[in-house]
């Protein structure tokens, strides 16, 4: 069995915040126990926020290219500007929808910049290197608890040909972010075929559920889940643009 | 807290079984309760086989366009007819892979049909109505276990950008597939932008986390989940050729 567990409580997150002796505060005061092999999902938002990684808006200087797409489109010329800072190539730029590829290889809509949940004035742009913030987190929280943990900082992004958001791994460390069963025997002893799950983006989308969007939870814990594939970490779920079939 | 309970110890399903008795059955023998809210998230390959979806593969004559295809990409132009059959429009098919719509609305590898984990020369297609199914599960299981019931019917798809498979709701009856935040308020006060979350595929791919490609878990317990939002189903994740960017 599985159990997804909320961690509430955490105060609002600022800039220079040391978000794992926060977490591990909030834990203590709550006598939550920790184990071996919980795995801490945590919302991309104050992981960035405690990195600095907040545009000041008005600091921003749109581009043309900005501007008149911000103008056609009825949004904020700035963030856009951010959007377009943010993205090593463009897919798809229409309707008001930007769907980019961010510097870290993700595609995602407006490049992951994000101006809900902030200030007013202020965007919160994705970490610079998310398993690296993944890591040192991890290594953190195990000294703090005394046992092996795993990390995922995740956000929530949409899809192509499905309504709604997921949340993803954006940053994975101490657990495996995909489980290859190529190789292995079914039920009836066939081969399974082609058969790679992408489980950090399973467990984000788990610790999702008890999130809430507007309830700030952003720290939740999944314990239970056990598997014997290597640790990865979430530049492992970017597929290669050239084994892509959906980029141009 | 939401818990993820596999049900382990259910028979090979054969094309006539009743699903929800074996289920029932299943739960009793391991003195299991079941409680209001309860979801099961339940495999497709097992609701296709007991609806005998199965194709006989010596009855599948291919085309002239499955047999080429079949060919130049070393694969069985019977599974490749299938494919075709079971597809409304194609998407991509190059490389060896046929990315397609089925006659559902489901964007997927090969339109869903599985030549893996059923006899030799057999393929399973997806059920020919996955909301149906899902609603006729959660009748009779709501019957057999005398409180109000979810039921998930999932299969894993892969993703556009993304490495590895998730799990995702094909079938949806008695909870939520999509909940709209829209025209709630974070926690600054700002209107929460854009954001609907696809709670359903966000469960399948929780339940996905116990089942095990190779172990053959193919009925899931999610308890804890809870939500005001509309029941809804799996149609409700389609998103409309028209309004999406990733069609051409």
């Amino acid at each position: 069995m599985i159990q997804i567990i909320p961690v509430p409580g955490l105060p609002e997150i600022q800039p220079g915040d040391d978000i794992a002796s926060l977490i591990t505060k909030c834990l203590h005061d709550q006598t939550c126990t920790i184990i071996h092999g919980d795995i801490f999902v945590i919302a991309q938002k104050i992981v960035s926020k405690a990195e600095g990684r907040i545009a000041d808006l008005h600091e921003v200087i749109p581009s043309r290219r900005a501007t008149e797409w911000a103008a056609d489109w009825n949004k904020d010329p700035r963030i856009i500007e951010l959007v377009l800072r943010e993205s090593k190539s463009i897919l798809r730029m229409e309707r008001g929808i930007i769907i980019s590829e961010t510097q870290h290889g993700f595609v995602c809509a407006n490049a992951g910049v994000d101006a809900s949940n902030t200030a007013e004035n202020a965007a919160v742009l994705l970490p610079e290197d998310p398993d690296e913030s993944a890591r040192a987190l991890q290594l953190k929280l195990q000294e703090s608890f005394a046992v092996p943990l795993g990390i995922i900082i995740s956000d929530t992004f949409g899809r192509a040909w499905r309504e709604g958001l997921v949340n993803v791994a954006l940053g994975v460390s101490g657990l495996p972010a995909l489980i290859d069963y190529r190789g292995q025997r079914d039920g009836e002893g066939k081969l399974l075929n082609a058969t790679v799950i992408a489980c950090a983006d399973e467990l984000a989308s788990a610790a999702e559920l008890v999130m809430g969007k507007a309830d700030r939870v952003p720290v939740v814990i999944v314990r239970g889940f056990r598997s014997d594939a290597p640790p990865g970490n979430a530049h492992d779920l970017i597929r290669p643009a050239e084994r892509d079939l959906f980029r141009s």
